[in-house]
């Protein structure tokens, strides 16, 4: 069957999706985590194929690492599937409601989105949470994942459409797609395809972003900043940029630039390299830092740039608050940017002006997640400005339709001299 | 100024703009209607010159009435001004609040989106509600209006930047473009412009949705549809059939399809069609209704797919409800869609299954529009299933931000065994 032809039977089952009331997609999560729980050792067994040969590629050992799949992880996974049963239906919810003359009423109500075209690297455990997400919410999906893991997605994706399809699911409701060229090809289909969410690599995200014009969600990258301002407390400065760095330092919300404060940076600087340098983190840092510490290697602007994804730290000293967000603003990756003050008014003003989808104010930037800001589960983090932002749960999977009920109601009836007035008196919103 | 600098501009505007607050708007927008107001012949005087240079050009008699800006047009369009800035205040809004742990608390407030793109044709109306609508969403805003009325467009936006400015608005918060070269430029922009709003004819919408990585709001085409079902109300279906294809056959919102149940079919279509040729409707039909009412010219696929925006219809004999939802969904453009039925259940699965921004009961499709929707005022209507959909008013200029204030929380302490947990108490949703 052809990309195109896939990608048909999921919009023709998207619509029937559309309207599954909350039990029969919950019936169908509950199904699918029991068939899940059922399937583990064949799970295992895929999986085992695909570590052996990425083993013989001599893939990076992170990379090996997030490819296994034993049967801790699997229960992980089928517990997530369970949970995503259990939170609230986002589907049918009215967001506001409108009288707009007697016997004329408009609802806007939440309705899924439709077809999703989901493309992720490694990982092959994202497979179960996006789907769970994607059913619950009402839309279908497409998924593409990286080649290694590719008996692990086949096997899943397998057992998960299987039981989804037992327990009453329009057929194509999930489906996989497994080279690259199909994956280009579905790009293509934005006629069938209303959302594209890729989860991987920044090389990744730019790739879909620049051949698709379906709207993509996600992130390319994750330059975080934590700006110490001249009245931050220093013991929780120590904590916060320490835990932003160093709590785990591979992913998107971890520090990547810390920016002090010209007026504390001579007390705060040397306190938190002395931590820095015992937890083997390579420091950085710009002329007016390397003053104060001495012997650090040298930051330029290419270092305000790069995601490091690992224990290297920038660090600049700036001239006040204004310089922080306007360094932020400039460099930044309108991920997630905190600030650590004392001074409330210092606060609000960062939280307001710094332009990115989260930002904190006395917390580490590895707060911002979807299960710690108790979504439940996170179809991934945004750092685009529409639609949604930061991390993304069920909400962000759902769009609204207007539903406007009359009674023969006409506009003809409402225009010229004399004619009939609207009410819009607001029932909801 | 190369256009990569009146963006850059405007991007530094959108920060400023992005945390002005209520009153420093409002004024801004009053500030605006009086300029407007005290500045009225020279618009008028411009405008005569377009006017004048179109008329030359043999421009179409609709598209030189849309030209036109009288006193009276001038008027109303200070008085939308002024509406706009009697509009709540979008900005600020806490849209959901969780306690996280204690001391840490999480809010989702709605922000302005950045710099907004507004390319549009003709009507140069659309500049004042436009702006206004930015402005009171905190965001910058870059025009390009058509050449046909590029006198009328400069002074506009001369008069309303100098107002704006005069009231304390950044520099650069409104901005104007005036060649199709520099709104090309523009569209690459896609670092420091966050929306395009594209308002014209399909070929202007489809142009701007294929030279542009930034996100599109609109809609190229509204091919809308009213399903008579068997339970049909007769008087309440040729009502709405009628006002959706006559009251203003030009928008988009006007019907172009009628689809009618074969049950009802031969007692509806001889009367409606009567009605329909009276008013100079030229009515075509699919083989089903040429065999009910003789000598209509002929309707094929195209015309399923042609938005006439004339006083043209298709009319198709359906089998049932199913068939008329599978023809919207298939040949429609995801617009306004409507069914008149006196059925409760026909009418429930109709607004579920059809897959448009508007779906309608005993209504005219008419009533899709940001005005009588009771926005106020709107930025145009969207067909896209992302962000905003139908009429957007001023709800869809804003997205929100994540603010997350703690007390020195760090994620460590959430990790591993005896770690704290999370309450995820929700304070508000």
């Amino acid at each position: 069957m052809s990309v195109a032809n896939y990608v048909r039977e999921a919009k023709q089952a998207s619509f029937r999706l559309m309207c599954l009331p909350p039990n029969a997609k919950n019936k169908a999560l509950t199904s699918i985590a029991k068939a899940l729980k059922e399937s583990c050792s064949l799970i295992v067994k895929a999986n085992k194929k695909d570590y052996d040969a990425a083993k013989k590629l001599r893939i990076k050992n992170a990379l090996l690492k997030r490819l296994i799949l034993d049967n801790h992880k699997i229960s992980q996974m089928i517990a997530e599937v369970r949970n995503v049963a259990k939170l609230n239906d986002p589907v049918g919810k009215v967001l506001s409601q409108v009288e707009l003359d007697r016997g004329l009423m408009l609802y806007q109500v939440t309705c899924p989105i439709g077809v999703i075209g989901v493309i992720f690297e490694s990982r092959p455990d994202a497979i179960t949470q996006i789907t769970a997400l994607c059913i619950k919410s009402g839309n279908a999906v497409i998924l593409k994942g990286g080649s290694e893991a590719k008996n692990t997605n086949k096997i899943l994706v397998k057992i998960i459409s299987g039981a989804a399809e037992k327990a009453g699911l329009p057929k194509g409701a999930v489906q996989l797609l497994e080279t690259r060229e199909e994956a280009l090809q579905m790009l293509k289909l934005d006629e069938c395809i209303d959302l594209i969410i890729p989860r991987g690599s920044n090389d990744l995200v730019k790739y879909v972003q620049e051949n698709t014009r379906i709207p993509v969600f996600g992130h390319s990258e994750g330059i975080c900043h934590v700006y110490v301002d001249k009245d931050a407390d220093i013991k929780k400065a120590m904590d916060i940029c320490f835990d932003a760095k160093c709590q785990y330092p591979a992913v998107c919300n971890a520090m990547e630039t810390m920016l002090v404060d010209k007026d504390i940076a001579e007390q705060f600087l040397p306190l938190i390299i002395k931590k820095f340098k015992r937890a083997h983190v390579v420091v950085k840092g710009d002329e007016k830092t390397r003053k104060i510490v001495k012997h650090l290697k040298k930051a330029n602007q290419q270092d305000w740039l790069t995601e490091y994804n690992d224990l290297i730290l920038s660090i600049k000293v700036v001239d006040g608050l204004s310089d922080a967000i306007n360094h932020i603003n400039k460099y930044g990756s309108k991920h997630t940017d905190a600030i650590v003050t004392e001074n409330e008014k210092t606060a609000d003003a960062f939280l307001n002006l710094v332009d990115s989808s989260s930002v904190i104010w006395n917390a580490s930037t590895r707060f911002a997640d979807g299960y710690r800001y108790g979504k439940g589960a996170e179809v991934g983090i945004s750092t685009g400005k529409i639609h949604s932002r930061g991390p993304v749960g069920l909400e962000g999977l759902v769009i609204y339709k207007y539903r406007l009920i009359g009674k023969g109601h006409v506009v003809r009836d409402y225009i010229g001299k004399n004619s009939k007035k609207f009410k819009h008196k607001v029932i909801k919103k």
